[in-house]
């Protein structure tokens, strides 16, 4: 493909637009790049085996000459997850806020990557990378040290908001930086890309601080302990449960592997205060008496091995949930989450405790982390743009979104709606999507990058539906005659065992093919036939379709 | 099992209380039994290739001689989809309202089972069966022809409720009978069965009626052609459309079968009126302008083979959606179904039509067919029962049921939660829970009932995450010595066809091992020790454990 043209700036979304997923964007002009974000996505039900997705990088990878930064936006697992996975290839600085690098930095070491760069920015950073030049403006977000980008560039000013929400009164960090907005409306905005998670939500998200009342009530008025399951990247909404402890008398106990890591790093790294001895190790949660308990956990999207999903089934090793506790589910579900968090919730009930959550009448346990639409007009008429890319969300949020912006003024055409691979090319006047480049899936099965593709998938979604059966033909390798029994191995598929009948018939079948046509053949053409011959005898005998794996051996 | 005691009432249930799903009640005299619904139950993402899941009713076929009759509250599929399963094993006469019969037959000569007696009720109906006697009440719910059931027994009177919401103004058919409810309260109710699927629901649901208005509004308005989609059940609501789009001019356009012949069997049985041409084959649409058409259709759920989903990927048979089309999804996702929905609404968007759903700002679109917590406690105050017992709905709706119960002055000792298997017996003045009885699932994939056990859904789930190798071995039958290549063959797993290496060090390590220790061995233990080597070996070199199916063929 060509170049970006001279004074002209290329835009090109990598990350999973129009999902709910990682997130990726490229800004590349005729001689730099740079790199918004480098997340990466769970898989859905029917990624079998897939522990994560990034992004196919291979556009960076064909102009890793021009790459100047990663420019990370805030902590999220969906904006640093990919980092580990894509920095060997595609060595370049790091510049994040200091929380996002402290937890950067966890993931690089258990990569073994130290020796990358880290540059540690703040509100107002500005960094040069030749015709590209960066400065960073906090946003509220539901984790701390969370920035937007405005990016001067050839053609223009051009604003990325990263994941925000206009929260007037955060509990920790600053509040989204309106003024630099207005500032950046004033200077003359090229183009602004905007979150859109909550693009079809009337209205405006409240502000964190609602939870904080909340939770002080529930730990001020609670019979017995309280245990609190949230994100363990959630800094602020610790922070608050520290907080209502504080009021209510009770000592804070973290529990699951990432919680205690990251209040352990965001103590170090003073995000957290408390006060001596108002956190302490789980282990010693039996010291002191119930109503004097608050356990902070993970586990609030039902995740099968956390601490919350352990002390539902039974088999946590440090707390055992008893009549008097209080479990409190301080999130909403992640679309494609609901039926495991509802498998919690019911589990919880079942140990006899008492569980607030915000579907179950307790609204107030947890705000959402993006803007609603009434922020994302706000943020549209103070920076007044000449084009507008909705970003991070699925696709209908992406219209939406684009909706509200030509409501606001920005004219159709300049707004874009671009998925993975769109390359969205700027000049001074005008935008346009002018070519798709390379953008697809990564699988990552445990520690096999790329291994999996579409093929083994859909190998795997038949062999979970339908189960496996192996025919197994010994061959004659002189006269390609059937030199033995025709032995069935089952597996996932039941039909063969459960029916003696079936089975001899579909031996019968085979053999009686073989026996029809005794010729030596090309031993994958006799495979092939062999496959044909049980699939379709086992279709019309059982009306199933396992996989069959044909073995013929030659004796 | 002993047998229930004279003047006694054991109550069952067999339907998966607890869970979101299929329903079934036993009430067991000394004498008589009688069951009131028989739901079936949809399978979880993780029971692969499970079509449904139906209950297991050994506890009914060791009684069979006692059973007098199916009594079913309404057409629903989780009450009454068990029911050609079970019906041949256990007959007896159907004692359901007319519309539900009428669903009740279609599946019915489906199976082939049209000697079954079927005996219409209506509001009011009394039916003896021995020392049993069963009273029909109508309810307001999302189909039409829904009641609920007071059952006098030796204990005294039974109220289950069924399904229901308190709907003053319904659109079709009765509203819930308080009436009927106070009389029961007046003559003693000593136990309420209640409905608590939304029991978690703070206030009252609100009236279908606002459906209505909301979905005319759109049929005036909507500029093309509008697409809404429900349950193919919901007759309710497709009157309401039919009434909207006589107001606005459009015609209906039925499509998606179980849509097709739901509306027809509805217009036959006079559940729906609609004028002359109203109704029309989906085939002919092309003939009516856009803003002259609504099409009703199903899909609502994000069914991967429904109308809805065919249309949003853009290849249903008769219909092409385009911009201009407004699109509604006139439901809610049931728990477990909200990543399909929202893969349907994506790609409704892909296809520039405007789609209106209650998550985006259009509550109005849809409205919940049970009860929330005020409509409960008004059932319970008009009842006053001695002793609760909460019903379908997650184990936590039960609980917060019962609590409401407890709230409201019926001792806590008296409010039983049983789940599926429970007999809880009750006398004039005691009710405890006496015993456990068989109450499993029962799985159904395609035409087989039961065959699919934990064991194959086990090997199923292994497969789907890690795949299958299979493992070749020529084996000499007068030495055990190996007589030729050792074979793998991958499916679903890739790290073999990636890597050579590993091939090769594969089919060594087990061609050592066969070298080491030739004797001839059972041919079992030969096989299973195959097993052992590729599954360690894999598991050392790759980190995965690929299910092994090891073939030891004599030569």
């Amino acid at each position: 493909m060509s170049g970006v043209r001279r004074d002209g700036l290329r835009v090109v979304p990598l990350g999973g637009l129009g999902d709910i997923g990682r997130n990726m964007m490229v800004y590349e002009t005729d001689d730099d790049m740079i790199v918004v974000d480098a997340g990466l996505m769970f898989p859905s039900e029917e990624m079998h085996g897939v522990d994560y997705i990034i992004p196919d990088v291979s556009y960076l990878e064909e102009r890793r000459s021009k790459l100047r930064g990663w420019l990370i936006t805030h902590g999220h697992e969906d904006h640093i997850g990919g980092l580990r996975f894509l920095l060997q290839r595609l060595p370049a600085p790091i510049y994040a806020a200091r929380l996002p690098q402290g937890l950067i930095r966890l993931k690089l070491e258990e990569a073994g990557l130290l020796d990358v760069e880290q540059v540690t920015i703040s509100a107002g950073s500005q960094i040069n990378f030749g015709q590209l030049s960066a400065e960073f403006f906090p946003v509220a977000h539901s984790i701390p040290d969370a920035f937007g980008i405005a990016l001067r560039t050839p053609v223009g000013l051009v604003v990325h908001t990263g994941d925000f929400k206009i929260d007037h009164t955060p509990v920790m960090g600053a509040p989204t930086d309106l003024n630099a907005l207005a500032r950046y409306g004033q200077e003359g905005v090229r183009l602004l890309l905007s979150d859109s998670t909550y693009a079809d939500r009337p209205g405006h998200t409240m502000s964190e601080i609602v939870v904080g009342d909340a939770l002080e009530q529930i730990l001020l008025t609670a019979p017995g302990r309280v245990i609190i399951a949230t994100f363990a990247s959630q800094i602020a909404r610790v922070q608050q449960i520290i907080d209502g402890a504080e009021v209510a008398g009770r000592t804070v106990f973290p529990t699951g592997r990432s919680m205690e890591k990251n209040i352990g790093m965001a103590l170090e790294l003073d995000y957290l205060s408390a006060n001596e001895r108002r956190i302490r190790d789980i282990t010693e949660h039996r010291h002191v008496i119930d109503e004097n308990a608050v356990i902070i956990c993970t586990g609030a999207q039902g995740e099968p091995m956390s601490a919350l999903s352990r002390m539902a089934s039974g088999d946590h090793r440090d707390v055992t949930l008893k009549p008097g506790d209080t479990v409190v589910l301080s999130s909403t579900p992640i679309p494609g989450n609901e039926a495991a968090v509802n498998t919690t919730i019911n589990n919880l009930f079942h140990r006899g405790v008492d569980v607030l959550y915000s579907g179950g009448g307790h609204e107030h346990v947890h705000v959402r982390g993006h803007a609603g639409q009434e922020e994302l007009k706000t943020v549209i008429g103070l920076t007044r743009p000449q084009a507008f890319v909705p970003i991070h969300g699925e696709y209908r949020h992406l219209v939406m979104h684009s909706r509200l912006a030509v409501s606001m003024g920005v004219p159709e055409a300049a707004c874009h709606i671009v998925l993975d691979g769109d390359a969205l090319e700027l000049t001074k006047d005008q935008s346009e999507v002018v070519d798709r480049v390379p953008a697809s899936y990564v699988y990552v099965d445990g520690v096999n990058v790329g291994g999996v593709d579409h093929t083994v998938l859909r190998d795997r979604r038949r062999l979970a539906r339908e189960g496996v059966v192996v025919v197994v033909v010994p061959i004659d390798h002189q006269t390609g005659e059937l030199a033995g029994e025709i032995d069935l191995v089952a597996k996932g598929f039941v039909e063969l065992d459960n029916s003696p009948t079936l089975r001899d018939a579909a031996v019968e079948h085979v053999a009686e093919r073989l026996r029809r046509d005794p010729h030596p053949v090309e031993w994958h053409a006799l495979e092939n036939m062999l496959k044909r011959q049980i699939s379709t005898f086992l279709y019309r005998e059982a009306r199933q379709r396992p996989m069959v794996i044909p073995v013929a051996v030659e004796v």
